[in-house]
């Protein structure tokens, strides 16, 4: 990702979804798994929570890059919204204004967007619930915002520390948000997917009493590191 | 609000409050919408969260300041509460010890008090929860206070960024918390009514699919601000 | 607690538990009340809350230092548990990895641990509150950890603040975490079950109208101190 | 102050200043005296710090409400800026971008100014450590703002968690920025001085190696609250 | 920037740098007109500090990858350096251990680096003045680190919120730090020097009096923003 | 360190200081050394600063714990002072209040104290820096302290995380704070002196430009964890 210079001020209409069917793959997974199966990148930072308990997700990005105190953008992104899109908004400079409301979420509901992951802060969060429009935020904030000045829509973004590109699949439950890139979501599914199947005849032994010292042979390489046991 | 020297160590009885039907008003609308309407100002630091999820008030301010780790003042103020007021308590120093619990809670809840904001920490939050006497505070902590040094009650206070002197309108929902100046609470809540009364047509046309670039007419003023679509 | 060099690399296998009768009693009380029973000592640092709104626990704290990123030693503390126990997990740098998760639960379950406080992340949050493993931590993160270095297993430990030895009463609610010492667990039980003998007396006064001014014979000491009242 | 509605896009042209001499002789004390002698009120959060290391200011407030990314109020507070203000700097959200820099300090320094308080954040602080132009801000920041929204110049404003009016006082130091109104400068600078000139014999004592607990009479209260010596 | 899959444990050789000329251009340019040159774009986050006052530094990136309190691809990052080079450490997990010290830092200035930007801890800093080796970091801290996991040298990351590929310009100074991609360095050069030949011009104005009002032409379109002045 | 109940309001006269020599040794190393000497252990976290640029320190720890926003026991301790002792204030919760200025340095000097370090704040750092008495502190803020509550003096305590007994051995330098338990004070510094015998020659040889990787034999364990080099 060359960063251009001036790429504010631009909208690209065409951009390359990751594949459908990866993407339900992957909306069955777990954002801790998904991580773990791309080999621990991709991860946004554990400050992005849900704004509401229950609220998760998994679409592919749109992005959008605001200015501080100005949701202009957002608009502009809700046109090139495609069913099964997540708006993924990063913002030029840390801010918690309230970017996004309820009649901005009913306008990427319309769309047939499946949610947004905001480095910023939203505001209506109970509509939000009773919408069923899941949201993650750094922070809620009844504070509105103006429509004075240029961001972009799908350009690269850095987003609560992860890159996002515009087609990328995103994932965000309980445990946080993840972004996978389009090229490699089939690729991920395959792993994530093979991961999960081994996790149930882990639990089981585990369950049972199987200590994970003996289950994944740790008792040598402890030994070997020069653990010692005392009474 | 001229602040006077040696303001520590006063309290004062008789306060103006807001007009009770401005109060009932502004307790049907949402804190978004009154902070709009206000042109947004009053708002208190996005840090003020709900003790617990369903947490929400309105009510007329008993302001009180109080020391780190010291929440003497708390009952002093309960003297000074009417039905339907709400305490506002700020502290000179930022201090998350736990100033008020179940006991205070049940004075202020018999003396007719709507809820608490406070800057600073609170506790027994599971016993708030049951006994429904909504709090918002900067976090939650079992630490108590003592109960030796002086603050004031009802002498006008910076809460959580927010100017509140004693009578004015506060209101408290999941977006956040608003005050609302009591000789403007009956205006305010007129802009807030039509502001509202605005949103239910907007939403209809956002759900049936017609866009923000379209019902603000923002496509002209992107293009002057110099938006460039590229495929 | 001398903290001796090299205290790296060790687990202490006996360690002396705190007086079963004494968890029970502390198990139906407060953390709010028990660390005010204790005058006030060790309480962690607010910012530990419950990964799912209803955790809570009490038990006997079997200790963990971890490295930055590293969850080797949760392992190793798997194999000390005993029923009734609470993994109290510190680290040596502040670190918001996720070291646990649903495996590691089930593990811990097995064994009969009451629950997990850690200064640090977790992460299979909504899988812990299916299986009703309550933990305390810092962070909610689906970064997963390696298996490397050396941490040791019972020794002294400072966890968000407070210092915790192995054997130690550890008792979490919605109100934060307190850890009381085991030699003093018994005397503590009942200075707070006292103090909460008194509180039932002193919540129907207030209930029914009684100042805390009068009920603690605060109005002398008040104007002793200067207060002024002022109209 | 009773915070009107729409106070955004006023700029109040008279303002009452501090009576000079009461500001001559306040910049002649430290802020943790002045502090004191007011009874300890009007202090900003302590994370308002020098951008270099020897800055320190005194004046009269010119105040300016910015928006977030946006410091076109700047320009316009530099027209109502007189000999021996200083600019102080509050904003609608927390923002840290660089709304100053060395040529809006040019300007202020041209026009007399005495420095800048701002909860935002600054730019080109080498240069402003070279035009000794003092400035105390919340962040440093090379990210610019925009020209495009109104704010107001001259209204009252919390900056940093303090009240500041125009014409009130400023003084900052290496301990912090405090407001002293400009009703109460002369007496505070009263109390202020007397205050220190006690402070001089005091030092003697304790240097010449007097205790505290004597000079101060603690003893005795010390044991009454209970102090306990043991060896 | 399509982030591969099992992107860690990988050193990549050949990088292209930053054409030797525009480096040299930039180096003579402060931070916040580069960042203003290139629209506003590639700046760190505000807390990257110099870890002594007088640090500053320009140069092209090495890129490194760490793992938290790991700093093994440090030494694996130094084979890679040329003369000129400035190494740029991110962290897969936020952390602050003191992952470099004056050890590293002799290594890396006789390999003929200009600097470390770290998205983490450093420590020896009076060493590291001395030495007059610039550090940028997020902390300053004793903690050590080990030498037992993978991360990678030369890939894309994300550091302090910026995008630095291999090979790119950075520019650290008292303002903070910005990145300037190899494609763009010398366009980037070209419009900074030309903003800072405009500025000269300007100070001489602002400090004769002249007032940024009438020398931007902001009455006009403030007064059409709605400004009112009061007396 | 069995923490009793009640531990409040008590001040242990007698201590034992680590052995003055082991001191003097210490007090040649630095914070790094010590702490990677003694394995990684008893480190204060990283947002203990000094209060001015050049101070450092090393003496025999008085022990205090306070209470938030009250300094009585700093007076309580000073009595308590022997020449070379550093006196480590910690308190019951998080406080940034200025529970120290120049009257108690003077009156700690008096007493032969080397420094403080205080997990809180304090004041009058420009006479502290003119003084020499050097401080580490997690903040600096003019706001005052009162003298109402009991701490106590020479108890363990738990100081920005790390535990520090009454005696031991306190380090502070640029580089942060490290705590040295008296019993370990000789043998940590024979580690601390051999550790850093060995640095020169490691310097020199890096200093010539031999690599780390070599010079650690780090090439073999990098190609064993599967590290690849790409061109």
């Amino acid at each position: 990702m060359a960063l251009p210079m001036n790429q504010l001020g631009v909208v690209k209409r065409n951009i390359e979804r990751a594949d459908k069917a990866a993407v339900a793959r992957l909306a069955a997974l777990g954002v801790a798994t998904i991580h773990e199966a791309m080999g621990r990148v991709g991860l946004m930072k554990p400050y992005m929570r849900p704004a509401y308990a229950s609220a998760k997700m998994c679409g592919t990005a749109v992005t959008v890059l605001l200015q501080p105190g100005d949701n202009w953008m957002m608009h502009v992104a809700a046109e090139q919204l495609q069913p099964g899109d997540v708006v993924v908004a990063a913002c030029t400079t840390d801010n918690e204004d309230g970017f996004f409301g309820d009649l901005l979420a009913t306008s990427f509901q319309a769309r047939g967007a499946k949610g947004l992951i905001i480095d910023g802060g939203v505001r209506d969060v109970a509509e939000l619930e009773k919408m069923s429009f899941p949201v993650f935020s750094r922070a809620i904030n009844a504070k509105g915002t103006i429509k004075a000045t240029l961001g972009s829509v799908n350009i690269p973004v850095v987003c609560a520390g992860a890159v996002v590109n515009p087609g990328d699949v995103v994932i965000a439950d309980a445990d946080g948000v993840v972004v996978v890139p389009s090229l490699v979501a089939a690729q991920v599914a395959d792993a994530a997917e093979k991961r999960e199947s081994f996790e149930g005849e882990k639990r089981a032994k585990l369950a049972a009493g199987v200590l994970g010292l003996d289950m994944y042979n740790m008792r040598e390489p402890l030994e070997k590191a020069g653990l010692k046991y005392v009474d």
